[in-house]
């Protein structure tokens, strides 16, 4: 007798993501120009930067040796104090965490899965905005959990729309399974779009006004922070946290210098300090020690701020170059709007409400015919939620060149006024 | 209103393996000689051979990109080649698996995680040998699932004892959460028994013969593979298996290259590919690319069996040294014992059994008097094992100098005979 293979609830909860799959067609297709994927700028990984910190770290055996051995299971320590002090730096001395309150981990998302991992059960409820960030959302189907939407705008998560929310599942007794509310404050993943800090502080004092049964965690995505093009940055969240209890930062340098390296970090209030922990103590001892070493180096010489200069000088370019194009070429179709962002590396399209674009509607295949490949506007959007985002659409400026940026909106735009009519 | 914070059940599962804190207090002071530390020994990582395949890596600007940019979830094609590559080397030919069944993990540790997540639910069943790697054990208790010891002798798990637990399992209707049986079949931590195949092909029958409600999978952990210092290596677990559903193989570089670097792989059955891929989507989109370039590079210019042959000789003189002070010195107290192992970082020993060897015990305590730490026996044993091995005690011998490793096995010694009197 030889039963069939029955994977765990987890391993069904997590099955196929239809992202991965639209991922996989656009890799087959080297001729198609990709405003789909995610990636960072492959012509400004930083080479040389990498080379000068390994020279540097192995100029002392010792060091290198230390580099190469086991690390612990929260990260390599003045790593997690130069992430420390870059916080400090940024957002004022009066908000410096202690060091044990900052995690290492493999890049921000890790911190995303370790942090949501030890707050919700299944069936847990998780508040995202309406568009999120669609790798998020399946995270949070794979642990079984819900995400119910709250509507956005051009300042992201509307702290009104949260507070209906909140009450209508008060009402509806589900208040005690909302565990955490789930921002990307900075040039949002899929919108562009950056929370001014009055909206922070505002969704902040919701989480714990609400927090009657248990507490209701924000967390804070900062994965784009650093990819600001024009304008001033806005606080980090975690300085509308006067107690430091409810606010989880997660930041990474996979987009500010390599996503290949992966190393992302985490803020933590004290009670989710020994629950990550363990969590991560379970999945992997702790990240890759050389990487964070070979961080730290990078960091420690200057080579961090050297290098995001220049990153951001090109992705500035790239972001003109799509908002010009699309000032061009999509400005003429009927009711096709877009944001325009001041950093981040997507931008976001509105079509007319009868125009769909998911991948088994129209423009999805027509655009792919004409030669380009977007991400579906309604892979973003929790399964709970009021928008749909049907007709909707996320372009990425991170991967191509300026040229191939203008040449993909154009062919966007001609598959638009294909299927528009 | 501000109510406490609630971990999730995972994270009330997970909480602080007793184990850590043994660690901790080893670091605490530098003057104790740690046989706890499962570690590598640090002298011997490859400082130069790391820089030899950086500096090849980077003379091509695009293969340096490349490994600095994202990659996919699986890992790098070339060297999930090259793991297919070496197995088949040293399996044979015919035992050759499709590359899509070979996946590259953080560690041969995050491979155990993703395979477990995939495959047990809270309150399912997997089969340990007694006493087996106390990680582990860890592991499945922070998913809420059984650990039950299988009894194991000086060549690991017993088949008929194996035979007996499934039957009884059976007999009171559990058979059906029966979802694993665990293995580390090459020089056991902690017992440093290596499984002859016999014992491999027995237990990979019995687990398909008892698969009525579910397929048991064989999870076989081999990291300690390529440490043997004497004798023939035996075929890896997976040739056993001729259906190729029923084995999943873990295997590392930590151990036999670097931990710092921290490139594992896992060979999986068919119906688990797709599950582990998911779940290694929701926890970190993939290990970090730059250290599989990096790793890949060791590999195909060589420097990786060059670098083990000398890790070889390093730690066969630090095994003979451990077990020369064990023959000077354990043999002289009564009624202790310990096993001879021919590869591996562990020696386990055993006393009479009224002498307990616990963290709260006379003995631990007089050992780190006398200045040096073991790893307590009691550890490694499933929750639920007839066996628990409170008489017992894990020595590793990877970390410290053949020097100090002597003296640290006389100290030992000295703390028993205050103990035993």
């Amino acid at each position: 007798m030889n039963a069939d293979f029955h994977p765990s609830q987890r391993a069904q909860w997590a099955r196929g993501q239809p992202i991965s799959r639209l991922m996989a067609r656009a890799l087959e297709d080297p001729e198609l120009i990709s405003l789909a994927a995610g990636f960072v700028d492959n012509q400004t990984l930083p080479v040389l930067p990498v080379r000068q910190a390994m020279e540097q770290l192995w100029t002392d055996p010792r060091a290198a040796r230390a580099a190469l051995q086991y690390g612990t299971t929260v990260g390599y320590p003045p790593l997690r104090e130069i992430v420390r002090e870059r916080s400090r730096q940024v957002d004022g001395p009066e908000h410096t965490v202690p060091l044990e309150r900052v995690v290492i981990t493999a890049g921000s998302n890790q911190l995303l899965h370790l942090v949501t991992e030890s707050l919700v059960d299944p069936g847990d409820v998780v508040l995202c905005a309406a568009p999120t960030y669609f790798v998020y959302l399946g995270m949070l189907s794979g642990l079984g959990a819900r995400a119910v939407g709250v509507a956005s705008d051009a300042e992201g998560m509307i702290p009104e729309a949260l507070e209906e929310q909140l009450k209508y599942l008060k009402s509806t007794d589900q208040l005690a399974r909302v565990k955490a509310i789930y921002l990307v404050p900075y040039f949002d993943n899929p919108a562009g779009v950056t929370m001014p800090l009055e909206r922070r502080a505002a969704v902040v004092e919701l989480a714990k006004r609400w927090s009657h049964f248990t507490r209701i965690q924000v967390i804070a995505d900062e994965a784009y922070r650093e990819l600001r093009y024009q304008g001033q940055d806005v606080p980090g969240t975690q300085v509308c946290d006067v107690e430091g209890d409810t606010v989880v930062v997660a930041g990474t340098f996979s987009k500010s210098f390599s996503p290949g390296i992966r190393v992302g970090w985490g803020v933590l209030p004290p009670d989710l300090v020994a629950p990550v922990k363990d969590q991560k103590g379970n999945v992997d001892f702790g990240s890759p020690n050389f990487n964070q070493h070979l961080m730290a180096k990078v960091l420690e010489m200057g080579l961090f701020e050297t290098h995001l200069e220049s990153l951001r000088a090109g992705y500035q370019a790239k972001l003109a170059s799509l908002l010009s194009a699309a000032a061009e070429h999509l400005s003429r179709l009927d009711g096709v709007t877009w944001l325009r962002p001041t950093g981040g590396l997507y931008v976001w399209v509105c079509l007319p409400p009868e125009t769909a674009t998911g991948p088994d509607g129209r423009l999805f295949s027509q655009a792919i015919r004409e030669g380009v490949l977007y991400v579906p506007g309604e892979y973003c959007f929790p399964v709970e939620s009021r928008e749909t985002g049907q007709n909707t659409l996320r372009l990425s400026f991170g991967v191509q060149s300026c040229e191939r940026i203008a040449l993909g909106v154009e062919k966007l735009a001609q598959a638009m006024r294909g299927v528009m009519g």
